[in-house]
């Protein structure tokens, strides 16, 4: 079975949340004509720094989060604004999340967030030689704990359970495959 | 900064979606007592399988997915059913999907979607020597090719930007550090 692309008939804007649209979208399949409805969350797009000392340590953040009701670790990162240049988001959020600079930065690459249902994208950094020159910034309701860990201790902490943030695992295997 | 739970003050069901519904979440700060309001879309939990045949192929789909609007490479999946076992989902996903079957499972681990604003988790399976035993069973809507590739090209797959899905890039990662 050949997949082609279904074509999109509607597309209605049906709420405006904070952080999300939620559109409904009616599309056809080109393969057998069937008409569907189906959920669309639109958001901003994402940006994720694996941020390294350079003594190999990657500097990782733990935060609370209203989506699991979790304290969670994570890489600093956060949503790029508007029409921004991700690379200039990862830039202040590794500054303002942690307080860490680098002026050695690389594009790990590019995941889509969950095309089944979010239209959005998110862009992995990495930065190299991180120094602490700045204090933390915190955008409204942030509260990050920022500290160090050895690179080499990342795949336990993933295979603990200890980081469990689907967008920053997938930034780890980026960071995993880059680095071989 | 000692990260704490913030406490949840009130929640309000605002919309349901086909696939999620959203949740208007009022929460304080344990830290400064601050209070904020939140976004939280609550999804079914979501189950993978990274399914190997005897000759070392892992099985991979393609479909159209109507978040991106784009035609997609990933492993075999979907939304578990209410209350269902992870791994009987896992099995059914991946019979139906691609029509292969494994008597030879193992949970690689589980995964927050997006705990920032999300409140499901994924688990991934395992499933070794696979054989194509069955016909593809789809739900309605659904259209899939079923293809099969060298698990070595994985990185490359990823790194090439070929494979997006950032939970099945997650995926891959618990499948790498789970065969060191």
């Amino acid at each position: 079975m050949k997949i082609i692309k279904w074509k999109v008939i509607s597309s209605e804007l049906a709420l405006t949340a904070n952080i999300f649209r939620y559109v409904k979208v009616k599309s056809q399949s080109p393969t057998n004509g069937q008409i569907g409805n189906f959920d669309v969350v639109q958001c901003m797009n994402w940006v994720n720094v694996i941020g390294i000392t350079k003594d190999q340590k990657i500097i990782l953040i733990k935060q609370y989060r209203h989506g699991t009701e979790e304290v969670t670790v994570e890489i600093p990162g956060g949503a790029a604004n508007f029409n921004e240049d991700p690379k200039l988001g990862a830039i202040r959020e590794l500054r303002e999340e942690t307080g860490y600079t680098s002026t050695n930065w690389k594009h790990l690459g590019r995941v889509d967030a969950n095309p089944a249902f979010m239209n959005n994208q998110c862009d992995t950094y990495l930065a190299l030689d991180c120094e602490k020159t700045h204090e933390q910034e915190f955008d409204p309701f942030e509260e990050i704990e920022v500290y160090l860990k050895d690179v080499k201790d990342l795949p336990g902490m993933v295979a603990s359970g200890e980081i469990t943030h689907s967008i920053v695992i997938a930034a780890l295997y980026l960071y995993s495959i880059s680095s071989k």
